[in-house]
């Protein structure tokens, strides 16, 4: 391994730094990255330096956004009265590609886990509650992962904002689009019963 | 996907150009990116910006080297009377890991490829007869892939140096270590039968 040369090696040390990509794979960029031609490398490099000046998350609903305005939070294109709660930025994009829904955003620091040292606090519920107050909210959806943390941040979330009289929903669970019943968990198929839609 | 912001969507597609870096694996990266500190990301920019310029081919043998001395070049260290050929920097690092050859090495321009456009004076013949005469080579060896260009490259590199009077050898074709015969290919096996090695 001390063969490589220096530069490659502190390139692969960084592709490592990325969860999922192992020794192998970050050797394998790194080698890929050699045959970029210039201007490829410049703009990677550019790109990787103004990452975090460049993006920064909107004050209002803690999305990304690059430019001054956030473009989740224009009122004229969007239903300031419904607002969705994710638990990371990167939740937005599945969920405006379904383009089902057309409300607004916040977005909580992350999943109540006692484990991973995040408490209450965080969530930040008085900010929540403000902009329900603000714009006349009705309207919350839970958007959170379907695991023991996101059940209980959805919870605690509920419990929370019971008194601001707006309804709460979180997205049904069930069989995946396509799935065959022999395949499905227990769990899920459990779930998919007890919510059992009309047909 | 528009919903980005730009700077994401650029990184987004500068990872989608490694090969088998699809869409959302791309994604993720650029999402992992965005937790890094600056320091980390400077570090990753400067690498990315110096990668061409500080990390070249050895004029001798084509090893990437970053110091002026290519340290596959050292004859106080190595073999100089054999030579492995190889049809990639890339290969060279697996070989050493072995320890079990320390002699010098040569990389050609990659292997013969009449549908991918690489033809026989791209590997330049001239340049190994040249480093042969030189160094009163005795040994080559053609660590060349087992595929249809590797063998094509290999027959073809044999014969242009027939008449050097060295000894040239290709790896051996066998059983992989640890592998059981039922489950090692028909090819595989009949390589590994007709090059028996007495017991």
């Amino acid at each position: 391994m001390t063969k490589y040369p220096p530069t490659l090696h502190t390139l692969i040390a960084l592709f490592k730094k990325i969860p999922g990509v192992g020794f192998k794979t970050a050797e394998r960029y790194a080698f890929n990255l050699l045959n970029w031609n210039d201007n490829l490398l410049e703009e990677f490099a550019r790109i990787a330096s103004q990452l975090k000046t460049k993006i920064q998350p909107c004050h209002e609903c803690g999305c990304l956004t690059e430019e001054h305005a956030c473009s989740f939070c224009d009122i004229d294109q969007r239903d300031k009265t419904s607002i969705c709660i994710v638990s990371s930025p990167k939740d937005v994009y599945p969920i405006e590609e379904t383009h089902v829904y057309q409300g607004m955003y916040h977005v909580i620091a992350g999943l109540l886990s006692p484990l991973g040292g995040r408490s209450a606090h965080e969530l930040q519920i008085d900010k929540i509650k403000k902009r329900v107050l603000d714009n006349q909210v009705t309207d919350i959806i839970l958007a959170l992962d379907s695991t023991l943390e996101g059940d209980a941040t959805a919870l605690f979330l509920r419990e929370q904002l019971k008194d601001m009289h707006v309804n709460i929903s979180r997205p049904a669970m069930g069989l995946p689009m396509g799935s065959s019943l022999d395949f499905v968990d227990g769990g899920t198929l459990a779930k998919a019963l007890l919510g059992r839609q009309t047909f």
